[in-house]
C-alpha cells in the first residue's frame, strides 16, 4: 500500500480533502467545514443537546487489534449515544485529530472513512474540527450536537418511585471481547508464528468491543409510540456505575435482578473460559453503548412489546439504597467499578 | 506546594471538582456538566455558530515557560476568537482535557481558574467536557458554541471588489513574543545560572503571545453602528494566510499596503533584535487573534473612528491576485507561511 505522508498535502490540503469526502444530509448544517466555525440552524421550537468525547491511542483504542476505520466509527458511535440517552437524534459533528507522523495521509483516509460511514448510519453531517500534529500517537476528540423537542428531553435526575429499570440490550459482550482481543494479542506477542484463535463464536463479542453501535432505533420508537422515559443514561462505564449515576443524580434507591440481566450466550461463555462471573461482566465491564431508563409502571405497559426493552429492575426509595437482588434471592450492594482513566 | 494525586480523586471526583467551580451566566445554558450531554436553548431567531480547537502540549504550547493558568486562558480565547470571526459572540464551551500523571490535581485547578477567568471575562459558560489520562502530555480540546442573528453572520466567502480591508488591531507582536521566550529558554538550559532577559520592553510582546485576548469588543461595536462586515476571519495563522483564505473562498484579489499594517514599537523593536524585518512578523507571524475584516467604503466610513479598525487594504478583482504594495511602492505577491503542523 503506498504511504502518502500528511506534509505533503500540509494542514489545508488535509482538511480540503476530508472536506471534499464529506456530504450534507440535513437542512440544518448552513455552513461546514472550510470557515473560522460551521453555521447550524436549530429546527423551530427545540432545545440543543451537546456533547463530547476524546479518545486517546493506548487508553481508549489499541491500533494493534482495532483497524483505524472501526476506530473512527466508535468514535463517533460513542458521542451518538451520549445524545440518544438524552433521547434525542443527533444532527451534527465537529471532529478533531491529531496525528503523529506515523500516520499517512491513506491512514488519515481510513479513519474518515468509518467516521463517515457512522455519520451515513447515523444521519449525521461532519461540519468541522481541528487537524493537528501530536508529539506521541493518535487522539480524537469529537463533539456532537443534536436538536429535540424541550418535553422529550431527559436527564439523569428524574428518576421516580417505582419506575421500571429497563436496559435497550444484552450487557458484558464488548467487555468480554476486550478481553479475547487482548488475550490474542498476549499469544501473538510471546508467538508470533501462532495465529489468533478468534472463534466464531467470538465474532459477536469482537463486533461489540470494535464497532458497537448506539441504540437510535430506540429513540425513534419511543417517540413513535409517544413514551418519554423519566431518567436516561447510556452504558459507557458498565451498568453498576449508571445505576449509581442515576441513583445519585434522582436521589433514589434501586433494585437490580441478576436473572432479569440480558446477557447473551457467547458471553457467558467467554466469561467462563476467563473465570470471569458473566454477572460481573454485566455489571462492571462497559462500553455496551445501550440504554439504562426508567419510567413509570403505564409507560413501560406501551413498549414492553418492543425488542429492545428489557426490564432489569425497579426504582426504591433513596434509603433502600442501591442492591444486586441475585438468583439467589440475596441483596448486595451494587459498587461501581467503570473504568478508572486515572 | 502540596501534591495531589488525580487517582486520589478519580475520574468523577475530578468532574464533580471542576463543576463546583464553575457557575453559569447565561440563561440559554439548561443543564450543564454531569449529564450525557448538555442542553442548550438556543435565543430566538438565532443560528448556531460552533467550533473546536484542540491544543496538544509540545505543539501548541511550552509549559517551560507558560504557565497552566495561561495555557487555560488561551485555550479559550482561541476558540472565541473563532465565534467573533463569525460576528458572533460565545455563550457556551465544552473543555476536554487529557492529563499524563505527571499532572497533580492543583495543576488542573490552575488550568481550571485560566478557563474560568476566561470565562468570567466572555460570559460564557462551561457546561460539559471529557477528562482522561494520556500517555504523554496535556491534550486540551475546547469546542465552543454562540448564537447570532441570521443576517449579521459572516463568512470568509462575501467579500466584494472595493471593500475595504480592515484588522482589528496591531500585528506580529505574539510572535515576536515567542521568539523572545524561546531564545530564554534556550539560554536557560545553557546556562542555568543566567537570569532570563524579560526586559519591560518585551511585557507586551510575552503577553499577546502567553494571554492574548479575543476581539469580541468589536462584535459589540459593530452591532451598535448596525455595521455588517462582508467577509471576516481571525489571524491565528497569519495575516498573509489568512487574506489569501479570503481571496479564494471570496473569489477575489486583494492590495494590503505595508505602509498601513499596523505594528507595535516594541514589535518593531524586537524584530530588529532578531534580525527579521516587521512585515514579515506581521504577515506570517501568527497568533495575533486580531479580525481581518472586508466592508463597503460606506459601511467603514461607519466605524473608521472606532479604535480597533485599521483599514489596510482593498479588495480588488481576481484577477489583480494578492499582493503586498510595498513602502517603495512595489508589488509583492502576498504568499501563506502560517503555522506548519505537519
Amino acid at each position: 500500500m503506498s504511504r502518502t505522508e500528511i506534509a505533503q498535502l500540509g494542514e489545508f490540503g488535509l482538511i480540503e480533502r476530508i472536506k471534499s469526502k464529506s456530504q450534507l444530509r440535513n437542512t440544518s448544517s448552513l455552513l461546514s467545514i472550510g470557515d473560522d466555525a460551521a453555521i447550524v440552524a436549530p429546527p423551530q421550537s427545540t432545545q440543543m443537546v451537546i456533547s463530547t468525547d476524546m479518545l486517546i491511542e493506548g487508553v481508549h483504542f489499541d491500533l494493534s487489534f482495532a483497524p483505524l476505520s472501526h476506530v473512527g466509527y466508535k468514535a463517533v458511535v460513542v458521542n451518538v449515544s451520549d445524545i440518544a440517552a438524552m433521547n434525542a437524534l443527533p444532527s451534527q459533528i465537529l471532529v478533531s485529530i491529531a496525528l503523529s507522523n506515523r500516520f499517512s495521509v491513506e491512514a488519515v483516509d481510513e479513519l474518515y472513512e468509518g467516521i463517515s460511514k457512522a455519520c451515513e448510519n447515523y444521519k449525521i453531517d461532519l461540519v468541522g474540527g481541528d487537524t493537528t500534529s501530536s508529539p506521541s500517537g493518535l487522539v480524537i476528540s469529537i463533539t456532537v450536537v443534536g436538536f429535540g423537542d424541550p418535553n422529550n428531553l431527559v436527564s439523569r435526575s428524574q428518576a421516580k418511585m417505582n419506575d421500571v429499570v429497563c436496559v435497550s440490550g444484552d450487557l458484558g459482550a464488548a467487555y468480554m471481547g476486550l478481553n479475547i482481543l487482548s488475550r490474542e494479542k498476549m499469544t501473538f506477542k510471546q508467538n508470533p508464528d501462532m495465529q489468533p484463535d478468534f472463534r466464531q463464536e467470538h465474532e459477536y463479542l469482537i463486533r461489540r468491543q470494535l464497532m458497537p453501535e448506539a441504540k437510535t432505533d430506540l429513540i425513534h420508537e419511543l417517540a413513535e409510540l409517544q413514551v418519554v422515559p423519566h431518567a436516561m443514561i447510556d452504558v459507557s462505564d458498565g451498568l453498576a456505575s449508571e445505576a449509581l449515576h442515576i441513583c445519585k443524580q434522582s436521589g433514589v434507591g434501586m433494585y437490580l435482578f441478576e436473572d432479569k440481566l440480558p446477557i447473551e450466550n457467547e458471553t457467558k461463555l467467554a466469561a467462563s473460559e476467563f473465570n470471569i462471573s458473566p454477572t460481573t461482566a454485566a455489571l462492571n465491564g462497559g462500553e455496551d453503548y445501550e440504554l439504562l431508563f426508567t419510567l413509570s409502571p403505564q409507560a413501560f405497559e406501551k413498549i414492553k412489546h418492543l425488542p429492545d426493552v428489557f426490564p432489569i429492575g425497579i426504582v426504591k426509595e433513596k434509603e433502600q439504597g442501591a442492591h444486586l437482588v441475585t438468583s439467589a434471592g440475596e441483596k448486595v450492594p451494587i459498587q461501581a467499578q467503570g473504568w478508572k482513566h486515572f
